[in-house]
């Protein structure tokens, strides 16, 4: 296992980053990127914890040797129990803000192991590639991300029909070491942070988008790809004013791909349209599965501030305050018993548990219709001061500093400057960039809600629901 | 085991019934009380069917013998998730009319066994009568019925503090022999049908409650008991007209108790104030985990009909008709998921597997919060036709029938009958008696939505929330 | 002015109307169509009642005459404003059952004036015979039903692509004398108690769905016109169990026109399919302002109901009722305020005030979308006595009065006789065939969810918005 | 009338503000806070914008001047329609940030002369001051902050009974020449860019809050006032970045009475705790007409966001797209169409018209129950490229924008450019710490929800529902 150290050691290797208009010269020490960093290397951190580490390693079967959990490969619903536990666990210590430098790669690979199986022997090849990268990123113990989603240009347009053909990546030519691939992904989440960087389809593909069925494997610091990273959510400000979003983060690049080469042992698909969408859907499907297991404890976090105001503010007993803490505690523990749910009904595909796929939408679904509503009722909780108090500046300065304390208190079970703690923290989370920005990925990351509505009905089967009412109804069946 | 025939002859005892203002003689050949004991027996059919017998009858650990799985006291959530597909299959196969003559009568006696058993020493007594009235249900494979909810009179007051000291049952005499009660029970389900019946308080009590604080068994034709069986919900129209309210019932009563006798042996708790609450709280538990089981199938039926409308009025494509049907599976599945969560989530106490909590109440309130907006959806795609249609008459009458085969047609999927049939399935379990009844029985049944509330705000832990939030802000622990 | 027996008298003309299979001789005398013929003439009972005179009864200032207000064309805002109040006062006093006979012909008369006149000279036949109807309908004092909306088959095809022809009502042939006119209607309503029927295209037509582009009047005794009577909704039952559905009525039919011949001077639109979709949809702004004036007092009643039941039950005080009561209020004062919005910002078209559309379909809109919500809070507030009560020969039995007496009543604000008569009226009016009907009714009648939706997406002008946005933006306009 | 210059010299007056740990020197030329006062100045622009004139001034019919429309008197509902158009207007043209410098003194002036004359003779003294000063306000055409709303300290305790006494403003002192206040205000808007300030009590008071139940108007330059301003939600970034946050600023402020002392000529209330209430309630009537006035431009900017991004992401013709749109536009005119009913509805007072109060508050109430949501709808359609994409910096460096151009384009509607301004907006508004800010104005501004419906049900009057319910349950009134 590697330590923190090696970790970040290993960002350090020229990789491309362009931030606020700058080139990053060192990730890790950049005044606000160098926070992404120090916050994703939790998982080194939690690994080397006496308390943590039985949840975050894990004995490999096939080479019994210990592993970062996140690589276990899941063959029962225990597993996948247990995957979801880790990711909502890490999370939770990550102050709500997930890692994802292990989470969505090992999704990924764990797609690209059902999908290249199912494809039988055309799959062969891909698979060991595949086989292969997975087995060397476990054993070396790296850190991944994932590029899916393209830029899509005009969405009305299928990827060979836009005027910019570039706006889903795709092969521009094929070479006997490798490909050369063109385009560049959005929402690209904490490549900056990773090792190693996968490449997937973002939608199924007809026989004409055959150059965009593509996907591989590439190091963040090869030639052509550049990242420009967004500055959006994560402020430098201070801990008091701002108590998650300036010692957490995050961040999204536009991944640009200016004709890299990929080597073939690096191809996971090259032009297998048919397959493109099955390779999306199986992914996805892995990935929501990850979203539901990382919600939770943002979700946790809604449900605390909402019940620490109320008591700060003395209105813990009113009835309407009390529906909307049930509310919240309702919210929580849907999403995450929709996700245990997912769990327990997996279906098994080549040998690896899939979440239930139906019980994982439902469960995104719920969480990313109901996101905004439950922010109110945290911040109909906490009050206006949100948003109209005065911050840590005034609270240093000796000449307002009597005023807050003599007027800015609630009920006895605080002091003045508890509350505002309180009252920042509701800011930071619901009320800022950061709160912007999470309502955001509650609503577009992983999928659209509409997508997550489309993937039910494709997937549940309604014949039986139909031939029930049909029987009731005393029509003959068929 | 007990065969249909023999069930049926058991309910011939004499017992008091009235209905629609006459005296029924016999509940097995009531022209519509009939039709429930007839639904009933559903549970011997299908113990005798070889297709459903291998659900239906488990092994007893304790006595070796085969019984009626119902009576099979959970142990494990493999049990909990086992009986949930017991009852939701016999529900399916009742045309979504739980039978509940064998699950809520064995909800009853688990929480039993589990408050005796909490009680230590002093509930030796009563575990004891408990674990032989269990005993003799199971092996002589018994119905059981319970009454619950009391009629409350002015619910602004406790049970002491009535006008009407019967508003809710008490012992008005304690005797050698036995306990006289005096009071009535409302919503009382099935009784009428059933060998047994459970009678449990239906809230907590204070100390001036305590005559209040009673539980027993009794046979429904003991002296001094008088069921008012409610009319309500099922018609005897015909099959075309209402396929499902002329073929199925289940009966509510108000249930009398004009100074019954109930024998020591039979009494499970007289006076022992402290505990009614938990007593109810436990069955409620078990009970709405039954409840939350026996729901999907009707939601099932949701699915169905708005599918087969939508093919048969030629809407299947419509998006905004794709869309209601996928709310439609979300909050099937959110349902069915939720409880299989609270299966995962049990708690042992006392040896045996009480569901979920805040899993069981959050299924039980989505379902219920939500009932009538899906039955909004069903009606939706089904079309005005739904409340305009000729009926059966019209549809044998020669002179009309013409008018209606060639005007009442819709796509080219099903015949004018077909579609006719469909529309009338919809209303009969949408928009009529039974679909009112449906709608009440969705909001009141096993508890309010209030009550749903309170059960889950009670049972969360907030605590560790707090907490959480409060280390976030920075803000000391405690 | 007509006065009910007049009124009633003129029905008895021989018209042929089928229910639940046998032929009706005099729909006045009928046991149950009776029932509503008696319930429409509530219109001439109040406009000889000195205290409703002056709303129900106008001066023409065309005529200078005393007319049914009904029939005053609105040329001002405050003359919508007080058409929204006579049609919520007579429906108040006709137990929220709106009588329907002049208030949608009057409509249908007002968007045939509009669209004739705005088609200028091409509309002048048309124009002057639509005049010519309307001053002996007004001078008459004769009622009027409409039919409007087709069979329609199958859903996803136009008119002239159904496989049967019929499907929409057409023109057949053109003779000397008149049209000839074939097909049926769905959803009639109370077209069985009307001295005029009015028949309007349900849709925008196309080229080749000339035959179908079709508006004329006929009186119902025409031969060749069979209405079929749908028995829904209205039970004959008695006035204590059901103390609205078994005193008024409504009645939709299937109204078939079998090779009817329609004189020329009656007929208003043969063949001009440009105009049908402008004639459908000016005629639904009226009938849905209509609509929404005459909901009203069906809201009213759900707030009283559930104020009344919060009382018998003595649980006013609880924060959830009061919450439960308050949603009430604004579900009906937003109806209402919409409708009154409505009227302010009326269209002037052809010199008549048309209802604002964007207003009046939210009106619609958000009385549809809310209704079965709405039906819940009720029936959460009464309680599940609602469906488990014991009914009117029980109440009448001396052997089992005394226990319903004893156990049924509630606080000490009602006798139990009050408390069962509350009861009654919130099962009528929400859990009955009646309560299912009423449920349909909200979202199909005056056109579907969907339609609203469309028809405020056409109406309302984004591009202002969209402008607005952009110069906020920094983008330039255009 | 008094010129834009003429009113930013009126605030260089010596007035205490602190900001971000510093005192300002002068409120007009201060980086950020001198935004604000460019911002509310636009009242003064416009009134000399011949485009703007005639509804910005009027003619007061008592004086016979021309005066700022905002003083004028409503007597008619046609006085608060035009109200209602002055403040949407002014407020659209001020990028939807109301300037209320003085639609809220207004609002306070009008409720004092209302509740000053229902107190009879009592009140004579103080209605003659409340008309001095706002004689005096209208003439100089003045601007005018109120603070109402107290810091409460524990909300579950009484003023007199909280353990800060100054939690509520108190008159610690009369004298002579007036009175001593003491205590602070929270949430006071742009009291630092007003001419004078008006204090209101926040709500009912009991005989032993009588110090507490105190009104007057004071100089925001008195000495013992002290404004600790808020710098939540609005940034001074860049207009690309940010193009409202950037240049528009409302600022509430802590506003603290350190023995402020009050001349009895500017005192309206001083001891008479039985008015206190009715005072509170009067002016919070007239607001939040106000409020619901000022917030439609917001709302169209919300159409018009989401009508933009659905054409320049090429979705506009997707039917959920479709459904956001009409959702928003609903939600639009929901509450526009409320507020004009609630000016339809007035209610006379004293001669002056009085917003009614249901449809005010159903407004109200509407616009902040769903205003979260129809973020949510804006952000779904935007994508999420609102937090991911890059920013200005990266725009204007030569060596990222040309990716920027390539891959961030999207239909043929709109340039790359355009689209990120369009998308930046989205932000602006939705996703930072102005979005974080609009979203709690929209819950906490001018009253909670729970105070709506209690405003709501306490104005309601429900006995005419209730007895309509008895009469058609067959109950005998009363």
């Amino acid at each position: 296992m590697r330590t923190e150290q090696q970790y970040l050691e290993g960002l350090r290797d020229g990789r491309v980053i362009f931030y606020r208009g700058e080139r990053v010269s060192d990730v890790t020490t950049h005044p606000s990127l160098g926070v992404g960093a120090a916050h994703t290397a939790i998982d080194f951190r939690l690994a080397d914890d006496p308390a943590h580490r039985d949840l975050l390693l894990a004995l490999d079967p096939d080479t019994q040797q210990t592993i970062s959990r996140y690589f276990l490969i899941p063959r029962t619903f225990e597993h996948l129990l247990k995957r979801r536990e880790l990711i909502e666990t890490v999370t939770r210590a990550a102050k709500t803000t997930v890692p994802l430098v292990k989470e969505i790669g090992t999704d990924a690979m764990f797609a690209l192991m059902v999908v290249t199986a199912e494809l039988g022997t055309a799959g062969e090849q891909y698979r060991e590639r595949v086989r292969n990268f997975y087995a060397r990123c476990r054993d070396e113990d790296l850190t991944l991300a994932v590029a899916q989603t393209d830029v899509k240009g005009d969405r009305s347009l299928r990827p060979s029909k836009q005027p910019n053909p570039d706006a889903y990546v795709r092969i521009v030519e094929e070479r006997a070491d490798g490909i050369i691939v063109r385009g560049a992904k959005v929402h690209t989440t904490n490549a900056v942070y990773a090792d190693e960087m996968i490449v997937l389809p973002t939608r199924a593909m007809g026989p004409e988008d055959k150059a965009h069925a593509v996907a591989f494997a590439v190091k963040p610091n090869t030639r052509g790809i550049r990242f420009l990273a967004a500055p959006r959510g994560f402020g430098m400000s201070n801990a008091f004013d701002n108590p998650v979003s300036s010692t957490t983060r995050m961040v999204e690049t536009l991944t640009v791909f200016d004709d890299v080469l990929v080597p073939w042992e690096r191809v996971f698909m090259a032009g297998e349209w048919q397959t493109a969408g099955e390779l999306a859907k199986t992914f996805v499907e892995f990935h929501r599965f990850t979203a539901v297991s990382y919600k939770t404890p943002l979700l946790e976090l809604l449900v605390g501030m909402a019940a620490l105001m109320a008591d700060y503010n003395g209105i813990a007993k009113a009835a309407h305050v009390r529906d909307k803490l049930v509310q919240l505690v309702m919210y929580l523990e849907t999403v995450r018993g929709l996700t245990k749910a997912a769990a327990l009904e997996c279906q098994m595909r080549a040998g690896i548990a899939v979440p239930g796929v139906v019980y994982t939408n439902a469960a995104k679904y719920y969480f990313a219709a109901h996101y905004h509503e439950m922010v109110k009722q945290v911040q109909d909780v906490a009050g206006g001061l949100v948003v109209t108090a005065p911050m840590r500046e005034d609270w240093e300065n000796p000449d307002t500093r009597p005023d807050m304390e003599r007027y800015l208190g609630g009920s006895a079970s605080a002091t003045t400057e508890q509350r505002l703690r309180a009252i920042n923290l509701v800011r930071d989370i619901t009320a800022s960039d950061l709160g912007g920005y999470l309502e955001l990925l509650a609503i577009h990351a992983e999928g659209s809600l509409e997508t997550q509505k489309l993937t039910i009905l494709m997937d549940a089967d309604l014949a039986p629901y139909r031939d029930y009412a049909k029987r009731l109804a005393g029509i003959p069946a068929g």
